[in-house]
């Protein structure tokens, strides 16, 4: 039997896992899978397109910061009617932090796709929401506005953006709930498990329990995040308790 | 016969010539004219929305700034395959320049529109770009991403933006036709006429005639851009000869 020669080499099987991982991580099939090669090409690898021009994630990285600062715009837009310009530009800038998107980043492990010729140890923090921003500048490229928006929507704004806690009027919901079960001498636990589901991301899952009673359950990428949104949730179902108590 | 009482005030007419002048400047009907109200509400009207939030263009001005300088990105992106991320960012700054915004919102004649309890005598040259992004950011709200790409597009990149008059790669089309002309011993001409045609801007139109035949027509929103595109034109038409005089 004759298979084409390039079946069995690496470069097809490295191409394969690529394009599962980032599918993975995307939520979708890209169309052109090259633009997402480019979003993870660090410069120190020294590719060239046919033009001859250098090829890396910069340009992307310049164009998915622009798309991000957009759609984060018109979500702080819609969410609080009563922020005017000044606020909203804190805001923002707040949630497309360098801090903040190294997070992103991080927590998407995208520096396993980074092309490099430098050991990945040496890079410092920036690389992740470095490729993070190209990434979201290669969706834009390759599926357009809307997949750019769900992909934002699903990966920064829901797991990430809470306005109460950007505008430093609640510092911690765990902290708030726990002071209210120590001064109504409730008992609370905080039960962690892993659970990465369909997830391309590590997880963790915490249930929450006050008199021996489930009152939330909440997933998120680290122990802390998962104990403040299952706390969040357990806020916002006793509020009416809490606020009287 | 009887008529709704609203038909003939004054209100009603306003509300209708605003419509009238919004989407002839739009080149489409707005869905929900309300937020292009808002688009020209300047904050000295001091009016407020139902929940009692000011009201007034800024919110949709920071919108706005954020699309077209995605939209920009974009361009710039697709057009300079070879510009690096420094390069995109200087070439974004000066299409985004405050005084070309001023200058955007001027041909539109935005103005017009604007609500104030100020004397429009009274401001100064930024209210023209402030509402002109603002106007952007009501699309984006109204009408989503592709139509504020096409306007963007048909308002700002295609009369303005010419990637090397950006570059100072070269100043003038027209000084280099006229330096041709004179060198090469041949009569040139600029005629040129009004020509509002249904555009809601003024336009002149210009004839460039060389040695008595016509080598380029051109329209603009004032003369002296219209003399520099037909330059322009005239000078890619003839650039076999003029490279090889």
């Amino acid at each position: 039997m004759n298979f084409p020669s390039n079946i069995f080499n690496s470069h097809s099987k490295k191409d394969g896992d690529f394009f599962l991982g980032i599918s993975k991580v995307l939520g979708f099939k890209p169309k052109d899978v090259s633009i997402y090669k480019k979003a993870f090409l660090h410069r120190s690898a020294n590719q060239k397109d046919k033009k001859g021009n250098p090829m890396n994630y910069e340009r992307l990285e310049f164009l998915g910061d622009a798309m991000l600062g957009t759609i984060i715009s018109k979500h702080l837009y819609n969410e609080v009617p009563g922020g005017d310009e000044g606020y909203l530009t804190k805001m923002r800038s707040k949630i497309v932090s360098r801090k903040h998107l190294n997070e992103l980043g991080k927590d998407l492990n995208l520096i396993r796709f980074v092309e490099t010729k430098i050991p990945k140890s040496h890079f410092g923090d920036n690389i992740h929401g470095n490729v993070f921003e190209a990434l979201i500048g290669a969706i834009y490229l390759d599926k357009g506005y809307k997949y750019c928006e769900k992909f934002i929507q699903e990966r920064v704004i829901e797991p990430y953006v809470d306005i109460e806690q950007l505008e430093g009027k609640v510092i911690s919901y765990k902290s708030l709930l726990i002071e209210w079960c120590q001064k109504q001498k409730k008992e609370f636990k905080y039960d962690v498990y892993e659970d990465n589901g369909n997830d391309p991301l590590k997880h963790f899952g915490v249930r929450l329990t006050i008199n021996g009673k489930q009152v939330a359950k909440a997933r998120a990428t680290s122990k802390k995040k998962a104990e403040e949104k299952a706390s969040k949730r357990a806020f916002f179902a006793l509020q009416h308790k809490i606020e009287n108590s």
